[in-house]
């Protein structure tokens, strides 16, 4: 396959062109599943090397010191800030999303306790691990402290009465790329008395974002999609400082506590963002997603946000030039301002036409029932990439070349 | 300094040589501080360089089934079951030890309430962070369902009253070394209807235990400890499989799921030890403790146990028959059976002592206020490594070598 002139030319006219080569890419590979994992920063690399043969090997117990492992989650922490528009000491790195939910769940219920407040308005496609654990805050506290609702889409404002206490969205829908206003969101959430929690698993990184101006109150985010620190790397928690200091977050471990090296046999949270933290985390794992944030140094998440729609835009539109193109049903938003930063595309035969395309090296990812997802990510997809995945994508359902057996569900195994 | 040929000829003789070699350890060093970071193993090395280049960088998403990322909590957390005494299916690995704890506590605590029991007993001076934890659920739970009472370790069982639901302890004392009979404590708890939950942070990989045998219901612990997995490495939770299935863990994250690949927007938890995972660990920090734990392959506990009572006999006698001794307290038992895998001294000077200490190659720690604790950990360390400790702690003692300025808390900052 011979990619246009066309295509190459958006290439060479590129303003990101440069940050392919900070990434160790699979070679002749088309991976467009950054959304789900980022591929591997060559710093990460290098940063991993010497944390295990340097500061883990010789340098032992000293590097908590020596190389400022007690300060990581501060520091990666607030490198994420400046990509996601918070001012320092907002942001730490820790723990898991869902588990970093659980805890701004449980702060923001304590705010708007005093208000009588104690529901939780979601939507009903949230991805699923966030409405879980407010089921588990709710099992803990009953359900007239904690209320899961959820909603469709266009409902969610309307509902927004005197006793819900938060609304708890993630910006773009994992399956579909519906990409939410949030600014419009938590003004209208304001509005009504109502706090937000934003899950960002699929929008730091990819799109500018500014939490402080749109007061946001908290929010919580993945480090191993759009940020690339590698698989099942630290998530993070943002909590704007006005909610800093008040209050207390259930899973009070020695690393939020005001004086940690003191051992005091009593809690007493630290009165900044250090609240947040529980357990030790993992040096390995933060250090690689540290080195991996240095890739956006002098990008422009303007620049990152303009790229991924063009790139969307230029899949859709091939696509949508071909036969094949009525098999499938687009669920991604057209309009700009509603998609993320994704394709997702719904075939009756989506499982095994994802399988087909991993086997001819063009990486896009499956979520149950139907779902074909192809994520968009400017720092190291080029056009010429998009064009690629686009021409196998149509050479796999012209030829119906996913009826092949080894691509059925039973052989092949989950897709995750 | 030389060696005594009586002290080498110990080396010669150990059973344990071998694992040396398994180690990469810092030159001319003597490493008494694996009770708080074990070293790196060369297989933890080697497997890092694997998962990163190849696994991450080249198979990228693929690696979930292609090389067993999403079986590897259940993988390290079976692997950990043989060094603890768990048949497999109960242990799993995952998130930090705090975050763990909490898991547990609420189960046990959900499993009690039908009793009326709501009180969880443990030590005045167990790990803070376990007391923290307790603090935290209470906070969410209110005290008429969860309170912490905390005594002195010879109150323990006289208070385990119909109101108490779980005995909850750390079976080494982190600061003083002492060690509690598991099993006898296990036995007396059931007796009074009692639950129990042990903290293994600083037994597991130490010393022989027998989890299933001994009837304990719920243990969590650490894998940068003994088990050598890296700083900060993922943390386990072990839940006797007679308490799966019935009860629901708090923090329901997607991985605990039944079928977390079905994306249902209810949470069924699974119906096994899966239950207590929670949201998507580290693949590269799972990765190095899954490495790190071969070590112990073809090695008996009962090996490991019996040198590191000889290996911390001998630093005892070595001191006890110097003049300096006098200035010590020796907080860790006489007794073989009460005392774990270190040797904690409390000294006036037991902050800058550490500092020159490690200024000296002899790399200790300390905990507040005046506890110097040295690691004996037999797997990589020799007789000659504790002769070598026990001469620069003379040394620095005798001579007060620790009053130099640089090793003052001004300084030198804080010892983690």
């Amino acid at each position: 396959m011979t990619c246009p002139d066309s295509i190459r030319a958006l290439d060479q006219q590129d303003p990101l062109k440069h940050t392919r080569a900070l990434f160790e890419l699979p070679v002749e590979t088309q991976y467009l599943d950054g959304n789900s994992l980022g591929p591997l920063p060559r710093a990460s690399r290098q940063r991993l090397e010497h944390v295990v043969q340097q500061q883990w090997g010789q340098d032992l117990i000293t590097s908590w010191n020596k190389h400022g492992w007690i300060r990581l989650s501060q520091q990666v922490g607030d490198k994420i800030g400046t990509l996601i528009g918070a001012a320092p000491g907002q942001v730490v790195c820790c723990d898991s999303t869902s588990v970093n939910l659980f805890k701004v769940l449980s702060t923001a219920l304590q705010i708007q306790a005093k208000q009588g407040r104690h529901r939780i308005v979601s939507q009903r496609d949230n991805f699923p691990t966030d409405l879980y654990m407010v089921e588990g805050l709710a099992s803990l506290l009953g359900e007239t402290r904690c209320e899961l609702v959820t909603l469709d889409t266009n409902q969610l404002i309307d509902h927004l009465d005197n006793s819900v206490a938060v609304l708890m969205l993630t910006q773009v829908n994992f399956r579909t790329g519906y990409c939410h206003d949030m600014r419009a969101l938590t003004e209208a959430a304001h509005k009504a008395g109502v706090l937000v929690i934003w899950d960002l698993a699929h929008s730091a990184g990819a799109m500018p974002l500014s939490l402080d101006e749109w007061k946001v109150d908290f929010a919580v985010g993945c480090g191993y999609k759009y940020l690339n620190g590698g698989p099942g790397a630290p998530a993070f928690v943002y909590a704007a400082s006005r909610h800093h200091g008040a209050h207390t977050q259930p899973l009070s471990g020695w690393m939020g506590h005001a004086k940690p090296f003191e051992f005091s046999p009593n809690y007493t949270p630290a009165p900044s963002i250090n609240q947040y933290l529980c357990g030790t985390p993992s040096v390995l794992a933060m250090s690689a997603l540290d080195a991996a944030l240095d890739v956006f140094d002098g990008v422009d998440l303007e620049t990152i946000r303009a790229k991924s729609l063009a790139l969307s835009d230029l899949f859709i539109n091939i696509l949508q030039a071909e036969e094949c193109w009525h098999e499938f049903c687009l669920l991604t938003p057209a309009e700009h301002a509603e998609r993320g930063s994704q394709v997702a595309l719904a075939h009756p035969h989506g499982y095994a036409i994802t399988q087909a395309l991993i086997a001819a090296r063009c990486v896009a990812d499956f979520r149950a029932p139907d779902v074909i997802r192809f994520g968009f990510t400017p720092l190291y997809l080029r056009y010429e990439d998009v064009w690629l995945a686009a021409q196998k994508l149509i050479r796999i359902v012209r030829e119906q070349d996913y009826l092949r057996p080894e691509f059925s569900k039973s052989t092949a195994g989950p897709v995750t």
